[in-house]
């Protein structure tokens, strides 16, 4: 077997977050519905659909290094989305379920920052420079959903659940 | 059962990062150990002394909000250092270890700095204000240490394993 190389790498961690993407694509639903504040609600719905051009842009890429799009299972994200299940289930119906949603959320896309400026960092190295700018955008996608989150949380979620 | 709040929220997410940390403080020994590069060894081994002051930060504000300092089962670090811990098996001994290695610490960095940021805004929402300074100086850390693995990365370990 050949040594692995940043190629594998690059590879290994495309996988994982299209089966992250798509974890979330499931949830996002879940929370919009959850969520107690049209802001909340309307933000998740927004995301959703954002996190369905990200879904596209990555099979974009795995076409790009004529490699079949496909996930593989991301342990971080299964962890990630059960405590967010975890919070929906404790705080259903209370003042602080919004604050606790929003949270959840903001673990989601941080983790998803990491692994797109990994990706991002990794196509430079790598010559991939269509795949820069397609890992670029959405991580400045994923970079303005946290921040709104917490302008949210800050603006109402979190002085609602005090 | 009286309604869940936004103080047990922050209990709740305190717990939470408290067995991440000590999973972290676990880790990162082994994490210095597999690094190839004299300065990513150093980087995980002073950030492993470094965490050692955010735990006993964590345990000081345990104390502050009258609680015993106990951690919570975190599936998410469970799920960040598992893979973590397949792309040391996966890449050992290739030049591609340390890019593998800062990206998995960069996705730990990641989720600490969401948890750290959450409970920053409620202990400000809760007037905790010993507990935010406290919070704010490991958010802080976290921040700078995942800068620095980006800079690491970039200047050696991505290039190596390219």
């Amino acid at each position: 077997m050949a040594e692995k190389t940043l190629n594998d790498l690059f590879l290994d961690t495309l996988k994982d977050i299209y089966y992250a993407e798509k974890q979330i694509l499931k949830t996002l639903p879940k929370m919009a519905k959850a969520a107690g504040s049209a802001e909340l609600k309307a933000g998740f719905e927004q995301h959703a659909e954002e996190t369905e051009g990200q879904v596209e842009r990555l099979e974009q890429i795995f076409e790009m290094i004529g490699k079949p799009a496909r996930g593989k299972t991301c342990e971080a994200i299964l962890g990630i989305v059960e405590e967010g299940k975890e919070i929906m289930t404790e705080y259903k119906g209370t003042d602080a379920l919004d604050a606790g949603l929003a949270s959840s959320a903001q673990a989601v896309e941080h983790y998803e920052i990491a692994r797109y400026g990994t990706l991002k960092s990794w196509a430079q190295q790598l010559g991939l420079n269509d795949a820069v700018k397609l890992l670029d955008q959405t991580l400045q996608e994923e970079i303005a959903t946290d921040k709104k989150l917490t302008q949210l949380a800050e603006a109402q979620a979190n002085k609602k659940a005090a």
